[in-house]
């Protein structure tokens, strides 16, 4: 194990986190809080430590796969106990494990939070609350990537580490112009939705914060009715850019190097938008009795649905009251999750494709035990390491969702809250049924269980292996 | 696809099924019951419809995957909508979909009922409910192939498809002869219940009832508080034949051979025996406080552990009571299920064991990429065909529990409600929590819900794989 690398590349982390914790401070100068020193307090910390970190480069900068897991973990372990120290020193969360939930939920894009009262929080820690979305959403060793010249092509597995899917593929030969491509496109689409939400008259720091929760799939809103309270032009806004920002990003880059053909061809990007219309249409016709006419419940089914696909998490209705059908299908959708390389969480529609064929080939193989077909998605054979690794992807995501559904009964409350708490953390999302609704909050949970659940967000956004592998003894081994 | 020979052995179900029904006649004829020429005119149909199809052997008499799978699943349809009638013709269950539900969950050892008063049946009728259990619990086809001379080695696969299990494995090399041993050896153990249940004053209706019960892991009751109103001796050997026949059958008959190392050493067996104890141990230190001593605790936590682990449902407590803890727990051992080659459902031990070390393979894999090694249980090597297949059934089965969920919620009941109901019908256990509680039935449901849980109650009991085939449009071409 390269630990040298590793330290290496937590004290990038640990540099980058002090930079990003800046814009929050300008914001602490813009409306004089005194919050902002404990944001600059944290930043000079992070700083001193990361640049003590990097000082020198190891000498043997190789990184390979299990290199790769350790570090992202480890990264992302330190940015979110660094990153949870301003709530706590400023006093406006005043328990750390609840700051280090918070903090864990904005950079996973989770959304789920412990505050009764959300627009008790000054702006400077509003503003750093929503950042850790935005920065948590394409990742933040994607990010050093395309800035940093880290090592010599290997590096690949710090992205495929961090980034969300069954394959992660580079969309040009290096790495790092992969990394700084999604990143502009990533810009480019948030600063589109910034645009279109001030031309609804939405207050800049509205619109800066909710492009930030959008743009990671993270679903912190700064007002404690989440999105209910803005007008209908400026949610249908928010709904089209949650399902913009599900997209697989490959999907933009093969638009703006015009092949229409091939992206439109993405049998992933296809599948995605069919689910969202089915149930949008379903949602739609069951509870279109709720409201005063079809085009409200339209409204708010298409915001619903786009906010549980994407795992956002954002809320203009509490789909808590809806009927069973409505309720029972928007919990079907978390679990199915967005697009692979987007910035949504859940189990990903292409992790589903392959595990629905995989299913269809078996039963072909039953049929005709002699004639076996290779599973293909888009014309191209999956790899049998890809269906492998997903299938496993898929015990370990029962597995670790059965543990923490059982670990967190001890705080007693019900079942379908601690079945909802879960899947609201481990895919991402933020809000789930009963006393986990969207009006509602993780504020009651025990000490115990907030850890876990913090566990299981962190889990979601690595996609289980990278933290999992740190509790094998194999991994420690020379 | 052989039809005729399909056909060939859907006749001799047919036959089997109307000797089944003999001795419920004679339980009518004992108690001077009017009920009895209920299934006197079902058991004449089935035995001319029987007749009629056995007459003319098929000359092509080979069984192939595809046959074994569609002849099992046919089979078993066939059975239900036979053994329903009864119920409906004498008037006891005048509603025709509720009485094939009864009887599909009696076939299948569900037990789950939709009869809110279950004392109100005749004898004859309640001795026929309960015989459905120990009829389904070793498989009906597997008592064809243990008298009937079908054909010459191949009829193998329509044990595969009707024996629980990711590995369906011969004792002895002639598939007869397997079939013999296996229920000898249940009826042997079924007796010796009989007697030890005698021996505490049980009534002999009520003892050989509960025996098919316990032998099945069924779960029907002829009580309407299940086994609460018996004694705690009653409890006591009922608790422990329970978990006696979840044991994979294998093991009994190594022990006949006198193969005591091979017995003990058989990892399925000593995982399902450590999940029990744990089970209990956890449960009754959570439930201590609700009973007037740790004894009690401990009666009702094994129990309820018991019966659900091995997919009984016998009831001895409202376990729907309990603290969160518990019933989580219990809702988790429900998927578990018993032991593989046992008469028990749910996922099962072995299989749970695989996907278990496919995880800590697949982890190894990312960390040492090149040092590769196979994936073993009990020191031999489970073939990558077995592993697929066991990963597939694990999709399959959450598809088909995520669609069954999504479709009994058009009733609006709550979702633990729903949740448990398909996790009770699909692993074949009987009772759930919330409206499905163990004192409560699935009465309330629509009955497009009570023909979905029926749809799983059989696909959970032969697998899913022989149901879902019936689907697949290649099953039926030439």
């Amino acid at each position: 194990m390269n630990f040298g690398m590793i330290i290496y590349v937590i004290g990038w982390v640990l540099c980058f986190e002090a930079a990003f914790m800046m814009p929050a401070c300008a914001v602490a100068v813009l409306y004089r809080e005194s919050a902002g020193f404990a944001l600059l307090f944290t930043a000079v910390l992070c700083g001193t430590a990361g640049f003590a970190l990097t000082r020198r480069k190891p000498k043997n900068a190789a990184i390979y796969a299990r290199e790769g897991f350790v570090a992202v973990s480890f990264s992302w372990i330190v940015l979110s106990i660094m990153g949870a120290l301003p709530f706590t020193i400023s006093g406006e969360i005043p328990f750390y494990i609840d700051a280090l939930f918070e903090t864990v939920s904005g950079f996973t894009t989770t959304g789920s939070s412990i505050l009764t009262d959300v627009e008790a929080l000054s702006h400077c820690m509003l503003f750093w609350r929503s950042f850790t979305h935005w920065i948590g959403g394409m990742g933040v060793l994607v990010f050093l990537m395309a800035i940093l010249p880290l090592a010599g092509g290997t590096n690949m597995y710090l992205m495929k580490a961090e980034s969300p899917g069954p394959v992660v593929g580079k969309l040009v030969p290096k790495v790092k112009s992969t990394a700084l491509i999604l990143y502009l496109m990533y810009i480019a689409l948030s600063l589109l939705q910034l645009v279109f939400l001030l031309l609804g008259r939405m207050p800049l720091f509205d619109a800066v914060t909710t492009v930030f929760g959008t743009a990671g799939t993270g679903g912190f809103g700064i007002r404690g009715d989440s999105i209910a309270g803005y007008s209908p032009y400026i949610q249908v806004v928010i709904t089209v850019f949650m399902i913009l920002f599900g997209v697989n990003f490959n999907f933009y880059y093969l638009l703006t190097r015009k092949k229409w053909k091939a992206a439109v061809g993405m049998s992933e990007v296809r599948a995605y938008f069919l689910i969202i219309l089915s149930a949008v249409a379903l949602i739609t016709f069951n509870i279109s009795g709720m409201f005063s006419s079809v085009w409200e419940a339209l409204r708010h089914a298409a915001f619903q649905v786009g906010s549980i696909m994407t795992t956002t998490g954002f809320a203009t209705a509490d789909f808590d009251l809806w009927p069973s059908f409505s309720k029972t299908l928007l919990v079907l959708l978390m679990f199915v999750g967005a697009c692979a390389g987007s910035t949504g969480g859940g189990i990903k529609v292409s992790r589903v494709m392959i595990l629905l064929k995989s299913v269809k080939k078996e039963l072909d193989v039953i049929v005709h035990p002699h004639n076996v077909r290779k599973l293909k998605v888009d014309g191209r054979v999956v790899e049998h390491a890809v269906v492998r690794s997903v299938n496993v992807f898929m015990v370990s995501y029962i597995l670790l969702y059965a543990v923490s559904v059982l670990l967190i009964s001890v705080d007693n409350f019900d079942f379908t809250t601690n079945f909802t708490a879960v899947a609201a953390t481990i895919n991402n999302i933020g809000p789930g049924l009963e006393m986990v609704g969207p009006t509602r909050c993780f504020a009651d949970f025990s000490v115990f269980s907030k850890l876990v659940l913090t566990f299981d967000m962190l889990a979601g956004r690595l996609e289980l292996f990278p933290l999992l592998i740190l509790f094998g003894k194999n991994t420690w081994r020379k």
